[in-house]
């Protein structure tokens, strides 16, 4: 009995993790947000209606993993978790709207724009963007300089426009559309987990050539996250996605399987992972858990 | 012939000022911004197309007068210029959007989303305002957090979203109506005129008494400004404004007009100008910029 107990029991170190990361980051965000209840009350339910949409967390987790490799406590990294969030949340509200991607489903229920109005979801969104400022200047101004670069034309933002220009392309020379697509990947997706990262180092007090090492590690394995979630639109279904499968390739996006192929976006997104295993090499011997969660941002199913 | 020249010649030190304050913003602005050669090309052109539309630069200039009032020099106050100016623009960019008031004209010109189109237009507004926190971080925290206070949804993107939920709210009992439109104006527009007037004494290095100071001038004469501002939109053409005249009653808008008639508006603008000149005391005798400022915000007509 007690040995068969054991067995079903066997703990998982990393679903222990990320469910105590969304602990963790639920608190935080309900901490930086003001209440429904406070005027205007329709923005304040939409900000908290996309930001408590059942998300994984992934970037609070991986604050929350790279302030620990560098000996902080879980604390000190609460404000840099909810500011990752709150950007990444208005950023996805934005890219949903008609006038981007267009999209009616998000994590499984009705996007922003369809459960209230296009405006309100644009407010949402811009109000978004200003509250995670607001949480992370208590971490000091480069703290605020990694949330700004992540967040200006030079991240998330030139990488969306990056992103709608590049629809539609497959006529471009297959060197041009390469290199858009890297810098597609490096801007809108690499960048956020990149500053995640180099946050949960900043918010530990962390030396700088750690801050190089969690940034290293940080673009590798957002490349490999992003390439993984290329491979996922072509091969799942809108059921595991929670939200519609193919549009990718519907919209003739500038994906890693769009321009290389299925086989060479799996061995790339691999090839990043090993990257950023290796970039941790600075932080050892406390880096099992951003080391498992690299894996897991490549080996999902969702 | 020298006398006749002098008096044709009479110095405005206002209008002297307002092309200085122009000359600075406009040199801050530069240097903030990405280049349009920078890509992506089209957001950054059509950042650069909002910023560098003609405007008055009021904002900056409230900055500028607020630091040298507390002693502080030109060249301390450019981040927060540029920031403000930042701020600004990408608020008009989302307001003027389709979903939102579907302006045309603005400043004269085609609106970002009709000069480029929608997409484009929303990712300007949000890389704008991460760059107006890219620029004002140079000042430190307390910067950080005022600018981010007055761009949350307890600032301009609250009072857009009041804005639009009081359309056409004409049956809303009065009391009700009177206090939504303070409500609106004390967030949309006094709340960014608020900020830069202390983001000028923060730039200065200006004591919590003088930026106290400066905060309650703004607040006034913000208030002084967007009550102005209604009764222009009611009496002015379209020429003179440079965009749509009207706009607000063919909307059914809470404006003060609307909401307390022409006459009262013009007596509560004059009432709210007074306040702004009567907070400046803690700074005398270096206020008369400020107060030139606050009248000339007042007696416009455009």
């Amino acid at each position: 009995m007690a040995e068969s107990q054991t067995t079903c029991a066997r703990p998982d170190p990393l679903a222990e993790f990320l469910a105590c990361a969304v602990r963790l980051a639920d608190r935080a965000l309900d901490q930086a947000l003001p209440p429904d209840s406070e005027h205007p009350r329709r923005l304040h339910a939409a900000m908290r209606y996309s930001v408590f949409a059942g998300g994984k967390r992934l970037r609070p987790a991986l604050v929350l993993a790279a302030c620990r490799a560098c000996g902080g406590s879980d604390d000190a990294c609460l404000p840099a978790m909810a500011a990752v969030e709150l950007l990444h949340t208005y950023t996805l509200i934005h890219d949903d709207l008609p006038a981007m991607d267009d999209d009616d489903l998000r994590r499984g229920r009705p996007t922003c724009h369809r459960a209230f109005d296009e405006a309100t979801a644009i407010l949402a969104g811009d109000a978004l963007q200003a509250q995670a400022f607001l949480s992370v200047v208590v971490l000091g101004t480069p703290a605020v300089q990694v949330l700004g670069l992540a967040a200006s034309s030079r991240g998330v933002v030139g990488g969306q426009q990056d992103d709608l220009d590049s629809e539609n392309q497959a006529g471009m020379p297959p060197g041009e559309r390469a290199a858009a697509l890297e810098r597609i990947h490096r801007a809108k997706t690499a960048a956020l987990i990149r500053a995640s990262c180099v946050l949960g180092g900043i918010s530990a007090g962390a030396p700088a050539p750690f801050l190089a090492a969690l940034g290293a590690y940080g673009e590798a394995s957002g490349l490999a996250f992003q390439i993984a979630d290329d491979v996922l639109d072509a091969t799942a279904s809108s059921q595991a996605l929670g939200k519609t499968a193919g549009k990718d390739a519907a919209q003739g996006k500038c994906t890693y399987v769009a321009v290389h192929g299925l086989d060479a976006a799996r061995a790339e997104s691999h090839r990043q992972l090993e990257l950023s295993l290796q970039a941790l090499a600075p932080l050892a011997p406390h880096v099992e858990t951003l080391a498992a969660l690299a894996r897991f941002m490549v080996d999902r199913d969702h």
